[in-house]
Protein backbone atom coordinates (compact mmCIF):
# COMPACT_ATOMS: atom_id res chain seq x y z
CA UNK A 1 0.00 0.00 0.00
CA UNK A 2 1.32 3.26 -0.82
CA UNK A 3 1.88 6.23 1.56
CA UNK A 4 -0.65 9.47 0.19
CA UNK A 5 0.10 12.62 0.98
CA UNK A 6 -2.31 15.07 0.23
CA UNK A 7 -0.88 19.31 0.11
CA UNK A 8 -3.01 21.96 -1.34
CA UNK A 9 -3.87 25.21 -0.18
CA UNK A 10 -6.44 25.72 2.75
CA UNK A 11 -8.30 22.97 4.12
CA UNK A 12 -8.96 21.13 1.04
CA UNK A 13 -6.74 18.75 1.25
CA UNK A 14 -8.39 16.96 4.48
CA UNK A 15 -11.68 17.61 2.81
CA UNK A 16 -10.76 15.20 0.30
CA UNK A 17 -9.68 12.67 3.12
CA UNK A 18 -12.95 12.92 4.66
CA UNK A 19 -15.10 12.49 1.67
CA UNK A 20 -12.99 9.91 -0.21
CA UNK A 21 -13.26 8.25 2.76
CA UNK A 22 -17.04 8.12 2.16
CA UNK A 23 -16.77 6.04 -0.42
CA UNK A 24 -13.79 3.22 0.77
CA UNK A 25 -13.95 3.93 4.39
CA UNK A 26 -11.09 5.25 7.02
CA UNK A 27 -7.94 5.34 5.32
CA UNK A 28 -4.15 5.23 7.02
CA UNK A 29 -2.38 5.66 4.76
CA UNK A 30 -3.45 9.64 3.49
CA UNK A 31 -1.62 12.29 5.63
CA UNK A 32 -2.99 16.13 4.80
CA UNK A 33 -1.07 19.36 4.39
CA UNK A 34 -2.68 22.82 4.03
CA UNK A 35 -1.22 25.92 3.06
CA UNK A 36 -3.11 28.52 4.94
CA UNK A 37 -2.73 32.46 5.14
CA UNK A 38 -1.43 32.17 8.50
CA UNK A 39 1.19 29.67 7.27
CA UNK A 40 4.57 31.27 6.78
CA UNK A 41 6.80 29.86 3.28
CA UNK A 42 9.49 27.91 5.66
CA UNK A 43 7.26 26.68 7.79
CA UNK A 44 4.97 25.10 5.16
CA UNK A 45 8.47 23.97 3.62
CA UNK A 46 9.90 22.25 6.63
CA UNK A 47 6.43 21.19 7.57
CA UNK A 48 6.12 19.42 3.50
CA UNK A 49 10.00 18.09 3.93
CA UNK A 50 9.80 16.43 7.14
CA UNK A 51 5.79 15.00 5.65
CA UNK A 52 7.95 13.39 2.77
CA UNK A 53 10.94 12.67 4.79
CA UNK A 54 13.28 9.59 2.78
CA UNK A 55 10.87 7.84 0.61
CA UNK A 56 10.67 6.80 -3.21
CA UNK A 57 9.04 6.72 -5.95
CA UNK A 58 7.27 3.37 -5.37
CA UNK A 59 5.78 4.06 -2.23
CA UNK A 60 5.42 7.85 -1.94
CA UNK A 61 2.72 9.80 -3.96
CA UNK A 62 1.85 13.57 -3.36
CA UNK A 63 -0.90 15.05 -4.84
CA UNK A 64 -1.42 18.69 -4.82
CA UNK A 65 -3.89 20.39 -6.09
CA UNK A 66 -2.91 23.42 -8.34
CA UNK A 67 0.57 23.25 -10.28
CA UNK A 68 2.01 26.91 -9.61
CA UNK A 69 0.73 26.49 -6.11
CA UNK A 70 2.80 26.54 -2.96
CA UNK A 71 1.78 23.00 -2.21
CA UNK A 72 3.06 22.20 -5.60
CA UNK A 73 5.91 24.21 -5.74
CA UNK A 74 7.41 22.90 -2.47
CA UNK A 75 7.06 19.55 -3.90
CA UNK A 76 8.77 20.33 -7.24
CA UNK A 77 12.14 21.81 -5.05
CA UNK A 78 12.02 18.72 -3.00
CA UNK A 79 11.83 16.74 -6.04
CA UNK A 80 14.77 19.10 -7.48
CA UNK A 81 17.05 18.46 -4.40
CA UNK A 82 16.90 14.45 -4.63
CA UNK A 83 13.76 13.98 -2.75
CA UNK A 84 12.33 10.65 -4.44
CA UNK A 85 8.37 10.62 -4.87
CA UNK A 86 5.55 11.03 -7.32
CA UNK A 87 3.72 14.55 -8.05
CA UNK A 88 0.71 15.47 -9.45
CA UNK A 89 -1.31 17.93 -9.62
CA UNK A 90 -5.12 19.03 -10.50
CA UNK A 91 -6.58 16.34 -7.82
CA UNK A 92 -9.94 15.66 -8.18
CA UNK A 93 -12.24 12.88 -6.63
CA UNK A 94 -11.54 10.31 -9.63
CA UNK A 95 -8.08 10.79 -9.15
CA UNK A 96 -8.21 10.12 -5.45
CA UNK A 97 -10.98 6.98 -5.85
CA UNK A 98 -8.91 5.44 -8.68
CA UNK A 99 -5.46 5.98 -6.60
CA UNK A 100 -7.43 3.80 -3.35
CA UNK A 101 -9.33 1.59 -5.28
CA UNK A 102 -6.42 0.55 -7.62
CA UNK A 103 -3.24 0.49 -5.24
CA UNK A 104 -2.37 -3.62 -4.74
CA UNK A 105 1.00 -4.77 -4.30
CA UNK A 106 1.19 -5.87 -7.59
CA UNK A 107 0.70 -2.35 -8.82
CA UNK A 108 4.00 -0.24 -10.48
CA UNK A 109 3.61 3.37 -9.12
CA UNK A 110 4.59 4.07 -12.77
CA UNK A 111 1.58 2.35 -14.08
CA UNK A 112 -0.92 3.27 -10.86
CA UNK A 113 0.06 7.11 -11.74
CA UNK A 114 -0.66 6.53 -15.57
CA UNK A 115 -4.19 5.57 -14.62
CA UNK A 116 -4.26 7.94 -11.79
CA UNK A 117 -4.25 10.71 -14.64
CA UNK A 118 -6.34 9.22 -17.24
CA UNK A 119 -8.83 8.51 -14.59
CA UNK A 120 -8.98 12.08 -13.07
CA UNK A 121 -9.25 13.93 -16.95
CA UNK A 122 -12.09 11.26 -18.15
CA UNK A 123 -13.71 12.26 -14.83
CA UNK A 124 -14.31 15.71 -15.93
CA UNK A 125 -17.32 15.42 -18.32
CA UNK A 126 -19.75 18.30 -19.70
CA UNK A 127 -22.48 16.39 -18.07
CA UNK A 128 -25.03 18.69 -19.49
CA UNK A 129 -24.05 18.54 -23.22
CA UNK A 130 -24.08 14.62 -22.92
CA UNK A 131 -27.44 14.96 -21.73
CA UNK A 132 -28.70 17.44 -23.89
CA UNK A 133 -27.84 15.42 -27.13
CA UNK A 134 -29.93 12.26 -25.88
CA UNK A 135 -33.01 14.46 -25.23
CA UNK A 136 -32.67 15.36 -28.59
CA UNK A 137 -31.75 12.02 -29.85
CA UNK A 138 -34.58 11.04 -28.39
CA UNK A 139 -37.21 13.91 -29.66
CA UNK B 1 -21.78 37.07 -13.38
CA UNK B 2 -22.73 33.86 -13.42
CA UNK B 3 -24.95 31.74 -10.39
CA UNK B 4 -22.32 28.72 -9.45
CA UNK B 5 -23.48 25.67 -7.26
CA UNK B 6 -21.30 23.15 -6.18
CA UNK B 7 -22.64 20.05 -5.67
CA UNK B 8 -20.38 17.58 -3.73
CA UNK B 9 -20.38 14.73 -1.20
CA UNK B 10 -19.16 15.18 1.91
CA UNK B 11 -18.27 18.67 3.18
CA UNK B 12 -15.67 19.21 -0.18
CA UNK B 13 -18.54 22.04 -1.77
CA UNK B 14 -17.91 24.19 1.05
CA UNK B 15 -13.59 23.74 1.49
CA UNK B 16 -13.73 24.07 -1.99
CA UNK B 17 -15.44 27.51 -1.89
CA UNK B 18 -13.47 28.69 1.06
CA UNK B 19 -9.93 27.57 -0.71
CA UNK B 20 -11.06 29.25 -3.47
CA UNK B 21 -11.66 32.65 -2.15
CA UNK B 22 -7.86 32.37 -0.86
CA UNK B 23 -7.23 33.32 -4.53
CA UNK B 24 -10.35 35.39 -5.22
CA UNK B 25 -11.46 36.80 -2.30
CA UNK B 26 -14.78 36.29 -0.99
CA UNK B 27 -17.50 35.23 -3.74
CA UNK B 28 -21.24 35.79 -3.04
CA UNK B 29 -22.28 34.24 -6.43
CA UNK B 30 -21.37 30.56 -4.99
CA UNK B 31 -23.42 28.64 -3.18
CA UNK B 32 -22.62 24.73 -1.53
CA UNK B 33 -24.59 21.38 -1.43
CA UNK B 34 -22.96 18.30 0.49
CA UNK B 35 -23.92 14.71 0.00
CA UNK B 36 -23.26 13.79 3.95
CA UNK B 37 -24.04 10.46 5.14
CA UNK B 38 -26.75 11.77 7.48
CA UNK B 39 -28.92 13.00 4.07
CA UNK B 40 -31.54 11.20 2.42
CA UNK B 41 -32.18 10.88 -0.90
CA UNK B 42 -35.19 12.60 -1.19
CA UNK B 43 -33.91 15.41 1.23
CA UNK B 44 -30.90 15.75 -1.15
CA UNK B 45 -33.55 16.09 -4.36
CA UNK B 46 -35.46 18.33 -2.76
CA UNK B 47 -32.52 20.67 -1.27
CA UNK B 48 -31.06 20.92 -4.99
CA UNK B 49 -34.45 21.56 -6.96
CA UNK B 50 -34.57 24.29 -4.60
CA UNK B 51 -30.78 25.85 -5.15
CA UNK B 52 -31.68 25.40 -8.70
CA UNK B 53 -34.92 26.88 -9.20
CA UNK B 54 -36.00 29.05 -12.31
CA UNK B 55 -32.38 29.16 -14.06
CA UNK B 56 -31.17 28.77 -17.89
CA UNK B 57 -27.70 27.65 -19.15
CA UNK B 58 -26.31 31.16 -19.45
CA UNK B 59 -26.91 31.69 -16.09
CA UNK B 60 -26.36 29.08 -13.83
CA UNK B 61 -23.25 26.53 -13.62
CA UNK B 62 -23.09 23.63 -11.13
CA UNK B 63 -19.95 22.10 -10.77
CA UNK B 64 -19.96 18.24 -8.98
CA UNK B 65 -17.82 16.44 -7.65
CA UNK B 66 -17.79 13.06 -9.76
CA UNK B 67 -20.03 11.18 -12.96
CA UNK B 68 -22.11 8.60 -11.36
CA UNK B 69 -22.13 10.12 -7.72
CA UNK B 70 -25.67 11.36 -6.18
CA UNK B 71 -24.91 14.94 -6.43
CA UNK B 72 -24.27 14.88 -9.88
CA UNK B 73 -26.90 12.01 -10.62
CA UNK B 74 -29.27 14.45 -9.17
CA UNK B 75 -28.64 17.23 -11.30
CA UNK B 76 -28.69 15.03 -14.32
CA UNK B 77 -32.51 14.31 -13.48
CA UNK B 78 -33.39 17.41 -12.97
CA UNK B 79 -32.32 18.24 -16.64
CA UNK B 80 -33.47 15.51 -18.09
CA UNK B 81 -36.79 17.13 -16.71
CA UNK B 82 -36.71 20.11 -18.02
CA UNK B 83 -34.59 22.54 -15.41
CA UNK B 84 -32.23 24.50 -17.52
CA UNK B 85 -28.25 24.74 -16.09
CA UNK B 86 -24.95 24.19 -17.41
CA UNK B 87 -23.40 20.57 -15.02
CA UNK B 88 -20.26 19.59 -15.21
CA UNK B 89 -18.44 16.68 -12.92
CA UNK B 90 -14.43 16.35 -12.03
CA UNK B 91 -14.16 19.58 -10.07
CA UNK B 92 -10.40 20.53 -9.28
CA UNK B 93 -8.69 23.97 -8.48
CA UNK B 94 -8.08 25.08 -12.08
CA UNK B 95 -11.52 24.17 -13.37
CA UNK B 96 -13.21 26.58 -10.39
CA UNK B 97 -10.06 29.30 -10.81
CA UNK B 98 -10.98 29.12 -14.46
CA UNK B 99 -14.43 29.71 -13.76
CA UNK B 100 -14.03 32.63 -11.35
CA UNK B 101 -11.06 34.69 -13.14
CA UNK B 102 -12.94 34.27 -16.74
CA UNK B 103 -16.39 34.78 -16.10
CA UNK B 104 -17.26 38.01 -17.21
CA UNK B 105 -20.17 39.62 -19.25
CA UNK B 106 -18.65 39.27 -22.20
CA UNK B 107 -18.17 35.49 -22.16
CA UNK B 108 -21.08 32.89 -23.42
CA UNK B 109 -21.60 30.12 -21.03
CA UNK B 110 -20.65 28.10 -24.05
CA UNK B 111 -16.92 29.58 -24.32
CA UNK B 112 -16.75 29.62 -20.69
CA UNK B 113 -17.69 25.41 -19.78
CA UNK B 114 -15.22 25.04 -22.79
CA UNK B 115 -12.42 26.92 -21.00
CA UNK B 116 -13.59 25.11 -17.71
CA UNK B 117 -13.17 21.83 -19.27
CA UNK B 118 -9.66 22.35 -20.75
CA UNK B 119 -7.97 24.16 -18.07
CA UNK B 120 -8.97 21.50 -15.53
CA UNK B 121 -7.83 18.03 -17.58
CA UNK B 122 -4.68 20.56 -18.64
CA UNK B 123 -4.23 21.26 -14.83
CA UNK B 124 -3.70 17.51 -14.02
CA UNK B 125 -0.31 17.12 -14.38
CA UNK B 126 2.83 14.33 -13.84
CA UNK B 127 5.04 17.03 -11.95
CA UNK B 128 7.55 14.21 -10.88
CA UNK B 129 7.80 13.16 -14.64
CA UNK B 130 8.28 16.55 -15.75
CA UNK B 131 11.41 17.12 -13.30
CA UNK B 132 12.60 13.86 -13.56
CA UNK B 133 12.71 14.15 -17.33
CA UNK B 134 14.22 18.33 -16.87
CA UNK B 135 17.08 16.84 -14.31
CA UNK B 136 18.14 14.12 -17.17
CA UNK B 137 18.49 16.98 -19.64
CA UNK B 138 20.59 18.86 -17.35
CA UNK B 139 23.23 16.57 -16.97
Amino acid sequence: MKDIIIATHGHLSYEFKDTVELFVGKKDNIRCFGMTKEKANNAAQKELTEMIGDSDEEQLIVLTDLMGGSPANICAELLMEGHRFELLSGLNLPMLLTLLTQDSNGISAKELVGNILTEGADGIIDIGDVIRKELIDND
